[in-house]
């Protein structure tokens, strides 16, 4: 028992995603199960698992800690797994999406059309249609997506729900990805929103309200507190000039979570009690506003493992190389190629010997023709052979689907909720 | 008369591959085809299209600058599309493969089995299988894949085919992606192939030959040539060591194509040249050992673009914003988002009024919720509308198949070859 805290402490050290997760007898555990069992029920490596409790308890903790009025929003492009989007359909209020494919999604998770809406910058007639057709809130993002929504909406004989899509007059700082502030290929500029308002009502749309955000995988809990009062003070300005009461206001979201072990993991206290008078604010100016909060990186990304195998296991010129059959096309941020400028691993663990000591540095790479293929450069771990399985946390967002699977007609990853 | 030439030079001065392609009354041809009725034969943008004269241009040129008794390679894993294997295959000597599948689309495209290679570093038993009963040449990656090999072959009663790839024991400088020098994943060690060429006869594998690489994407012909003599000398040391002739040695290729108007185009003639002086010592050395430059990027990049539709044009603070269906979950090399420190245009045009005079500075942006979704940044075009056509060059190789095309669940790129 002692021994078991020593291992955790270390592993906690070489990066806090380790120690979250359970082991038995030297097996990582997904959902209860052994991930080498898991491999024997799939049929295959690679593999993304997803660990349904996980899930539930950051919902729990999101829950806990912002105010109760707050409403929870799921922004399915993180993952769009059906049995995923599915199991949060009973836990959060709404679902975010960002394409017609995602609409689908959505719906046949038994979502209420009322509490979806869909944001993006291109939308093709043929996304409104759909979008207004299933009843869900469309997010303009400029005023000629405007014209073309009122169109789309006539054609069909419906009114199409919509809210504006504001690009803010400041910027958030000390975000993974800046939105907002200057120019932008998403929505309105701020300026520009009260003279589309006024022509809002006259084009026969039902008005439902604003969404402004300021940014993605933000890992300063202040930064997002600073910005969240902000769009509040932003929303409570534009208010002004809306015909009709605004009946939502969505603030977007942006919390980050910890990829590599310099990286310090959000604050979420300290957001929820900013956001407590942050909310109260709001309710004084704009009573009958429903505030929302988008996520999805936050709700699913430390759920999830990519587990694949060695095939391999050769030394070159004096470095360990575990050759597995993974690899970017599967897990492409965890290279460090999908637009990170500087390379760091994720963490990374030999999944079949897991909490055991380590004994040598290897590198692990993937099947591809290609020198970026690398998975973890130069960690320590336990003695790995071929047919052992290693594990990349932090993948539940933005893996499988955020990965080029068709690049070398390799075998695409499977994945399950477990 | 006089402008035509005007705007061939000056759209030539902003990137050559501009000039390299034909247009009427406004329009890029692909094949001789206006892309907007490509547009409409296909059924949607975006899509590729491969233009199969250029691709046969570009054979002929190689075979002009290269010894003749070069053999002369497609690496499939450039680009898979069937219609274009089977458009090489009547006009290279061989083809490459990276995976089991890419096997499926060699054999049917006709090529004979002799002249099929498959090389990469986590070959899984049931893929060395697959490799063997076609009757390809395998190429050994490792010691322990050369065991696994020969199992394979007595489990199926077959002598497989084998080559052994070499990481060398010099760095070709001046490459997009380095290869050899260090410690890889990639082959195996020079110093190490003795001990495996005495071992591998007595295994029952039928010895072919030698594969070593020195890199890809490289612009620097000085540099290949170099590389290339390298590479000879090392197979004259190594082939002392093998107990039966080396059939063939191939060379790899690397022939970079430039991307960016920084970028110089590679000299053809130059390594050709060169090519020659190695290609007689090798005869002097090894008579009877065929060579093999295997290229994929240079053969069919240049020959392919990438179309989407502007859905939007938006002002956003004083900057223009052409929002298209496209996007990098497409074409995500375009957008300097797949392993490229910086991110650098591609050279992209309107389509729909190609060759005429730039009238503005705009961005183009794709259809995804991320601001890295960024097609081209500033750059000077006519005057583009919704329903515009925009093209994306330099597109034939590592494209659909080099991108998260599930990204966002947006509908996915079609191709045609032309």
């Amino acid at each position: 028992m002692v021994e078991m805290k020593a291992d955790a402490e270390r592993m906690a050290q070489q990066h806090p995603a380790f120690a979250d997760w359970a082991f038995e007898d030297g097996h990582l555990l997904v959902g209860g199960i052994p991930v080498g069992q898991l491999a024997q029920r799939l049929g295959q490596t690679p593999f993304y698992a997803y660990d349904r409790e996980k899930i539930t308890a950051r919902v729990k903790a999101l829950r806990a800690a912002l105010p109760k009025a707050v409403r929870l929003h799921y922004a399915i492009k993180a993952n769009p797994m059906p049995a995923v989007v599915q199991h949060l359909s009973g836990l959060v209020d709404g679902f975010d999406i960002a394409s017609a494919n995602e609409l689908d999604v959505a719906l046949d998770a038994g979502m209420s059309d009322a509490h979806i809406s869909f944001a993006g910058p291109a939308k093709t007639d043929a996304e409104l249609k759909r979008a207004i057709a299933g009843g869900i809130v469309v997010e303009l993002e400029s005023l000629s997506e405007m014209d073309r929504c009122a169109k789309a909406g006539d054609s069909l004989g419906m009114t199409p729900r919509v809210a504006v899509r504001v690009n803010p007059d400041f910027k958030l700082r000390g975000s993974g990805m800046h939105m907002g502030g200057g120019p932008s290929q998403f929505g309105v500029d701020a300026e520009m929103v009260p003279e589309m308002l006024s022509r809002l009502a006259g084009l026969g749309l039902a008005f439902e309200g604003f969404h402004i955000f300021g940014g993605s995988q933000n890992l300063s809990a202040e930064a997002v507190a600073v910005a969240e009062d902000q769009i509040a003070d932003l929303a409570i300005r534009l208010a002004d000039h809306a015909l009709t009461p605004v009946r939502h206001l969505n603030i977007g979201g942006g919390f980050g979570i910890p990829y590599t072990p310099k990286d310090k993991a959000f604050d979420l206290p300290l957001v929820g009690a900013r956001l407590h008078e942050t909310v109260e604010k709001l309710g004084r100016a704009l009573p009958g506003t429903a505030v929302i909060v988008e996520l999805g990186r936050y709700i699913v990304g430390e759920a999830g493992v990519y587990v694949c195998k060695v095939i391999d296991r050769k030394i070159s010129r004096g470095q360990v190389y575990l050759v597995t059959d993974g690899g970017l096309h599967h897990q492409l941020a965890a290279t460090g190629n999908f637009g990170q400028g500087i390379r760091r691993n994720y963490p990374v663990a030999i999944a079949s010997h897991y909490g055991e000591e380590p004994v040598e540095t290897v590198n692990v790479v993937g099947c591809l023709c290609t020198p970026i293929d690398l998975l973890a450069d130069k960690i320590s771990v336990p003695r790995a052979d071929v047919g052992d399985l290693v594990a990349i946390f932090q993948s539940g967002a933005y893996g499988r689907t955020a990965s080029p699977s068709r690049f070398l007609s390799h075998p695409e990853a499977k994945e399950a909720l477990v």
